[in-house]
């Protein structure tokens, strides 16, 4: 259970209060109007009495009194921390203690993105956009952000090992994205510690050459599942590196979770967040911040009409897998893991799904409008805000904010001109 | 002459005493180590002495004496000073002051651009590079900055019959760019009044629909100079529009010349600065603008072999013009004005020539690895870093941290396709 808080100046402190972990700090909020939400004093209140009387004696509510709360912050907080507290029980993979942790971690290893608008585009789709462009990011695409998170949590005997990681798809050529392990390749030799990255003999040549760019140690496997399982398992046993998934795993949640709490910083009034989807790791995290900071915040997923996995799963109460998908999003193909469809199942309001003429014709205004190079699954997004499912939607006429993020911008320019001829 | 100064916590304002304009503030710097220069406390006092007494009694001298004035700040001062009254007496058409009214003037309309760095674009060129990315200005290139300048100069009469300009280069269809237009096009919308752009009727499409959509009306003449010439003339005989070059005005100049000051304010550290180079423009007004806030920084113009008009006139010690020009580098095909000339004479440090492969390959780098979607003409900064006339000329060993201004983005991709296809 939460239930302590202090405020210093125009800075708010938030406090959990466990039997493992008594007044840990949770979080840290400069004050925004745009975040408060149904203050009740009375609630607090209860909910403070029901704390050891030691526990609260000596815990930072005493501090928090010391120095002034007004209902303003309370309500705040209240907020803020009904919410975490409400995502934390449910037990999901991360929640925004663990994001707050990952920020402090990889801050000094990636960069802040910058967010662009451009009146043409807000002209066009009706809203005032807000684009996050991930393509900035260090290695193109938001990936360094968990696989940052995931090395740099590592003890150091636990990294002296290296790490493995290997490509999600190998039945599907066309899908071999290559984001995850070029990111992981870049964090490992950010650590100074070794990568091992199991890729199949035909994948693209782009992507292998990305991974070497950045230091990694490319172990060819055949074109095969077990290949690639069999490969993978081998560097392991031999070097005793740890195995870093590119979505399923809380570290790499929690690390893609930092985009929320940068984004929501930099436009605190945005209303809605249209996120691409793959195997879940970037909504999963995205969501969790996104919503610990302003629950009624609406969290959009777009996704490949061939590959939906997603959409569909959402609507079966299940994961749903493909027996083959088919996009030229590439880096869209994976199906979501047991820590990334909880988050999916509860917390995103929708799945928009769009074909490829939409994601083509997105990625040219990407080019054309707003000057920035993104690749195909990285400006889905902007094709789900200006589809019809979209547009014909009850969410429409709230969604006035809306946050894209344009999660890379890793392209071969023969990959993108093929695509625009067609 | 100038001197006069006042310190106000850590912003420093500096004063120049002429006789028609005693006392005027010529600028205002936020304190920074990176800008001071030679200072010579005895040099100070001694201009101090020749004002005339009741004019230094009442001047903000005694003001900045008050507040208390470090020898840090006063060599600052006397740095940007010197260097400011030295370009402000040589009588080129822009100096500091007109620039700094020009971002006052400006800024409500235009975009604070962002700097981007790349680790693996500082690799390649071993320097630390700073990307000034116009690119993302309104309209997509520098251009807004001085056509918003000149038309929010305008008086409310004058301003209300409108503005017309036309394409510069009509012999080469190849050259017509049309950023300049398109800018006009939309600095007129946004003051309310009507824009004029003379078109050859064999301009391509895109850069008409650029026209077209910002609100310019489209005056078309035959492709020859004479028709353009007596189109422009009798436009503005029936409507009384003003004429706005797109280069050779010294509003213009100013308006270009804002980007040093964002970009020497956001990146101070900056020693040398890579512009590209066509009427001088945009070269003038960041070498007015940089040199008088740091008379060391370097100025390399970078010009396209195949337009070198630039390096020829520098060379010859006078204004050149060729008989032709032929580069893809298609917004950097027209000659030096009367106005620009003397700066670059003067003031540009070197003038940097590439050729359309080098071009291409910087236009293909700020794609695939800036992730900046970069016309030809605005890479070429890139390409003259990497150039051997650059990196074997004596300037590269004190070039450590480079600005370079990617100066637009508006490029069809088809065109972009065809030229990396080559």
């Amino acid at each position: 259970m939460f239930e302590c808080f202090s405020m210093e100046s125009r800075t708010v402190e938030a406090y959990i209060y466990t039997h493992t972990h008594p007044w840990s700090r949770i979080a840290k909020w400069s004050d925004s109007v745009h975040q408060i939400r149904n203050f009740s004093a009375t609630k607090l209140n209860k909910g403070a009495r029901e704390h050891p009387p030691t526990s609260r004696a000596r815990g930072p509510r005493e501090f928090g009194a010391r120095v002034g709360v007004t209902p303003t912050h309370l309500g705040l907080l209240k907020g803020i921390m009904d919410s975490g507290n409400q995502l934390q029980s449910q037990g999901y993979a991360a929640d925004i203690t663990s994001i707050k942790e990952a920020k402090l971690r990889i801050s000094p290893y990636i960069h802040e993105t910058p967010v662009l608008t451009s009146k043409s585009l807000n002209f066009i789709a009706r809203k005032q956009l807000y684009f996050k462009c991930e393509c900035f990011q260090k290695g193109g695409a938001f990936k360094i952000r968990g696989a940052s998170n995931a090395i740099f949590s590592l003890s150091n005997d636990q990294a002296a090992k290296g790490v493995v990681t290997h490509s999600r798809s190998i039945f599907n050529i066309f899908c071999y994205s290559g984001n995850h392990a070029a990111a992981v390749s870049l964090a490992a030799k950010l650590r100074g510690i070794p990568a091992y990255i199991v890729i199949p003999e035909n994948a693209p040549r782009c992507k292998i050459e990305n991974v070497k760019r950045y230091g990694g140690q490319v172990i060819w496997s055949e074109p095969t599942f077990q290949s690639r399982e069999n490969v993978a398992k081998k560097v392991q046993q031999e070097t005793g590196a740890i195995m870093v998934h590119p979505f399923n795993d809380k570290y790499i949640i929690s690390g893609q979770g930092t985009i929320s709490l940068e984004l929501l910083e930099q436009i605190p009034e945005i209303d809605t967040i249209v996120v691409p989807i793959s195997g879940g790791g970037l909504i999963s995290g995205v969501t969790l911040a996104a919503k610990a900071i302003n629950p009624s915040i609406r969290i959009l997923a777009a996704e490949p009409r061939g590959a939906d996995d997603a959409a569909q799963s959402k609507a079966a109460g299940q994961i749903i897998r493909l027996p083959e998908t088919k996009t030229i999003a590439d880096g869209l193909c994976a199906f979501l893991g047991d820590l990334t469809w909880p988050v999916v199942r509860d917390l995103v309001d929708d799945i928009i799904t769009v074909d490829d003429e939409a994601i083509i014709g997105a990625m040219r205004m990407c080019y054309e409008i707003l000057k920035v190079a993104v690749e195909p699954s990285g400006a889905i997004g902007l094709a789900a805000v200006l589809s019809d499912q979209f547009q014909q939607s009850a969410a429409w006429k709230d969604s006035n904010n809306i946050g894209i993020i344009l999660s890379g911008g890793n392209i071969d320019l023969g990959v993108l001109w093929k695509s625009f001829g067609k």
